[in-house]
């Protein structure tokens, strides 16, 4: 019998703010009424910001995986080259999405914790003389390792080599809870889903296309069809039913973002994560990121020490304190837990998931000093701190 | 400024159990936990009854559309013939989707308010001797038109003609409301969504699937791969993040079939779909639906009278009434309007529809006497006629 | 096993609106801080109007009763003479309330069907010379029998016979649903409940007091003193813990009365009432209220025809259609029947009572023609009735 | 703008947990139907060992005042001397209500911080020879200051001065958070909220009531009267329209309260109180309460350090973390600020509370070491201090 609260410290599906679950509580209605294609137009303007373009947004039903079906399908043919690393569980998923669906999918392999390779990414773009490679895949924030590389240097890349292959970006656990400009760094498929900092549970795939991905042609489809939601998506309608639950979610995250502003919910996400950064430079451990720079202000993935499995920390969270740490994936596994620290979030829960790793760490045989994660990011959390940071 | 209910008659998605309700409102929860895992796998289960299989039930995010992809893209390849009937607009998607996603698609055009054309398929697949014809598709019931076809004797054409193809069918607005035996008439592929006889939002594509579809090789695909949803399902997760607050519903929902009897499900579908008819008939109008052994028990479309235009029925309905019918699809725009009565429903809701419609269709023109239609519902609804029923 | 709505027609608790409903989905919330007392100072300001009072409004934990006894016992003394008429269940209930709370009770007995005895009143209010009667109560809106009196009407008895009593009135089944002129009618204390009108579920009972009422000195009280609620409310507290998800219900339905406008939500109410009594009048039944001219905008009393037992026609349509009818309560059990046609209303609604009312009377034994009685209201409730009722 | 959860962390509203919750998300009922009465039956039933008694619950709408009050008016008689201490706002507040509801209060003041004074109670009842004092009463746990009294304390004294007074108890923020035995110390009349262990939002006053009190006459009242409700409650319901959500979410507290069962349920409260104790002891701060053997287990008040005002603790928590305490009442404003620890809770939310306390004291000026009360609390939730704990 569990009680109290779970805390969930998953980087995804994040705690659902009370506006949102509010909103969700609807009666079935028409899905082809004249008020709900308004409200639908409605959302899609308003998530242009969180992407930061002016250019279009879709919503495809399913999650953020279909959403990336949806944008190869869209833009590629069998066949293409594409460019992409493998830096850890999704971006390699990514790639085995991208080679099933019959692309041509170079790959650079470097290690879990490290970021887009960009120097190699500028390298192999500028051997392409002939322009084989159709499309760059950049994955945004690695949610398994908390790495954030940086698209904007990807972009840099491309244009040194005057390259012109469409640049794809994976910004599932960034986009809505880390700047994000789409347009300014020419970012042609940006893909979140509803489920992570835009605090709505899963059930749409959210994708921002540029004018130049949507003039490509693309491979055989079906229900991707980009045609199809265009079509359907100028009156707010769908050509598929969507889940209406979370579309009216989705409006009420969208209101709280708005009344926070993006500036305030990105600055937020800044100052929590590092909060958890010195919790676990507290706790003399060490995160899965090879690179302060890279660090992930959504995701951290904290490797236990030698002999203490990471498994056995996030069961004893679960089982004694009703708490979801995220897992170590693929090669990770047993190697780090994952505290997600996006979406609805704030200070207290953030030292609550602190104080609960402390216990669980210790329980499964790691050497941490009680309560000093706790202090080492009440200090970054206290006012003085937080003056401090502003003034960096 | 609309008050009072919003009287949803469209033919999904349907009215929402308040027990359904109740289910769907909770916080956000650890996919990947262990307790998770279990609750998915009682509704995979209990999913099974519903199709009329003891095989596999998957659980596909996204909706019936979604579903529909899956079971293409899993068992067959760009060139397999398919055998295949267009009388109303779902099964005229259906075939363009088959067509998109790369398949020879042998078409049979029958008029729409016509079934299944039997016959015709059992010559073609007499004919087919070299068996060309990979996959039959049956639309089990065409929600476009209200027709209801029958698969048992698609089935019997196929074991007459010795035939191996797969039959697949669209149940999207049949399966939880209507007798549908999956084992017993040897479908291979059968789909439906959360939001029809599962009185749930949309959110989910429901895929029952033989082992012999499963033993099949399919085609390209990343998003929709089976062998991705078995490897998670055998635990109960899922390859992608499931919309959880959908799936809570679907466990509610699954609980009231039960608790109602799958038998009496389907007998007060049968009984409120006989009183929207008798309506109908009192009006004086007529039914899209070319025989009366066709009409469907989850959705009847009325003809508007000459010069009477269907879209302003459904207009008035809304503006006026607070109430949503379902349009005219495709050629049937202006034509038709559609009733649904299947879900969640009960007498009363049926009369509701009946008495609005009546005043819609007065002030859109058609000459209809007040209180005709409900009086000819309730008198199949009063219990002398219900013993009658019973007694046929 | 019920399925479908459940077709609510008591004369309250009414049926809660969905954006009501939405608004009560809060987690707990601390009812000292500083938002919350911002939060309660809107609701008691926005009541004032659905009074007609820019004097005071309290909000009482408990319910339309509990905030009668707060008005009793915050404004009269033990042996005070009060003037009040009994004509249904609750003006008995009310007058043994205050009999018990030590009042001597001026009662004048009236039939079950007539209004407030008005003539009566101004007898006896001329012949007390010396003032001996401290306050007159008034039902403003008999729950039990549908009968609406004039509350303008009493008080120009009390201003005739240039009486100073207090003017207590019961606007539980009439407050927000009809109009209401605290201020015009000089009515000192005015009572309601969350529970009616107002569209929540109960939990709160609602008063205004006049600033006359106010400077009465009253009797021992402990949970109900003004002076406690008043001291509070000035920063928008309570003095006991409140039912704060009734609260934020609250909240949405003034919002919804406040964009509907309270002359269009008066003007609702009486349409729809209207199509109820010609309904009973086709099906050649009688409604308990004496005369049309007090005939309820918000609840109609039918009388079964001899030989039929009113219990049965409720019982039938709990039974059989899942509705819910009002009982005849004391003297009129088992002789009428409710229809309770106030809140969030709309035609389809009334439409369903009716419709469902008549199968239920049919099968209780009475002889009424299927389908008359809502062609009856279908001919109040299409446009060129309302046309015709604008012209009046 | 708030972000994430709202830390409630005040000894009542409690948090309310996802399953009563979802109980409350419901449609409006007909309160007078066949199935209410069956429900509300069960509620009266299992409410029964939550108090420890084998006699009769009642369900007063209202608050836990409002039983109050009806607990008095239902037993004593104006003039009746009742024996009360005066240590903390709520037995203040107690005696206030008796005295203005004309009992003769025989006053016990004793410090804010003392228990009950057992040993003067004794004396008075004692020298009582003829028995004047007709009630005594307890309270429980004097949620101002944290102090949990003795019951069967005083039920000896009464017994061993063979006197006959009626033993009343305040139990509202005790009952069902730590063991309450009336029928074992002969408690008569027993008082509650449905807002503190209850875990279910304000709007019911819960009252146990011994054969004995039942028996007595009580003076004037209306609402209040145990007959009318005792009448109503044979059959389940209630003589005034009752909060119908609450209900439904008590019905889901005491599924869960039985799930977990009573033992483990009063073992939880004193297992995390004891690490909030831990935690205040670290600070190098006090709690109001005079002796350990006194110390709640289901709320802490804690007295700021010279120079720290204690509404800034709050203030500060509200505003900067969103996190809600409870503060200092009466004489104890500025001086004290309360930590609820009771209902829904675990020791994540516990540990969140002591770390924002941290934060907040600082902020407020307080010497306090940054993770010194969390790393206390840890020491204690540790499952080696359990199992300590478990061989005490």
């Amino acid at each position: 019998m569990r009680t109290g609260t779970n805390h969930l410290f998953i980087p995804g599906p994040t705690n659902v703010p009370e506006s949102v679950r509010r909103a969700m509580n609807v009666a079935q209605e028409d899905q082809r009424g004249p008020e709900f294609g308004a409200f639908v137009l409605g959302l899609l303007r308003d998530l242009k910001p969180v992407f930061g373009t002016k250019q279009r947004v879709m919503l495809i039903p399913g999650s953020g995986s279909a959403a990336w079906e949806a944008s190869i399908v869209n833009t590629l043919q069998p066949g293409d080259r594409v460019l992409m690393a493998r830096h850890g569980q999704f971006s390699t998923l990514w790639a085995k999405m991208a080679m099933d669906l019959g692309l041509d999918v170079e790959v650079v392999d470097v290690s879990w914790g490290a970021g887009t390779p960009v120097n190699e990414f500028a390298r192999r773009l500028g051997a392409d003389r002939e322009g084989k490679i159709k499309a760059v895949f950049v994955t945004h924030n690695e949610t398994a390792t908390g790495v954030t590389s940086s698209v904007a240097a990807v972009r840099r890349a491309l244009d040194e080599a005057m390259h012109d292959a469409l640049l794809f970006v994976d910004g599932v656990s960034s986009i809505g809870s880390v700047p994000f400009e789409m347009d300014e760094w020419g970012v042609d498929l940006a893909v979140t889903g509803s489920q992570k900092g835009l605090m709505c549970p899963s059930g749409l795939g959210i994708l921002a296309v540029s004018d130049k991905a949507r003039a490509c042609k693309g491979m055989r489809r079906g229900f991707f069809a980009f045609e199809d939601f265009e079509l359907q998506a100028a009156q707010g309608y769908f050509p598929h039913t969507p889940p209406s639950p979370v579309l009216h979610g989705l409006r009420a995250a969208l209101d709280r973002m708005a009344a926070e502003t993006l500036p305030a919910v990105f600055a937020r996400h800044a100052r929590l994560a590092q909060g958890i950064r010195a919790a676990v430079a507290a706790w003399g451990l060490e995160t899965c990121c090879e690179s302060p720079s890279l660090a992930s202000n959504t995701v951290t993935a904290v490797r236990t020490p030698p002999g203490v499995d990471a498994r056995d920390v996030i069961r004893i969270g679960f089982q004694r304190y009703n708490a979801s740490f995220g897992s170590g994936l693929g090669p990770l596994a047993g190697k780090v837990f994952r505290i997600g620290h996006l979406g609805d979030l704030n200070e207290g829960m953030c030292l609550t998931a602190i104080a609960l790793a402390e216990m669980c760490l210790r329980e499964a045989g790691a050497k941490v000093t009680l309560g000093s994660g706790v202090a080492a990011a009440q200090a970054v959390y206290e006012p003085r701190a937080e003056m401090a940071l502003a003034a960096e």
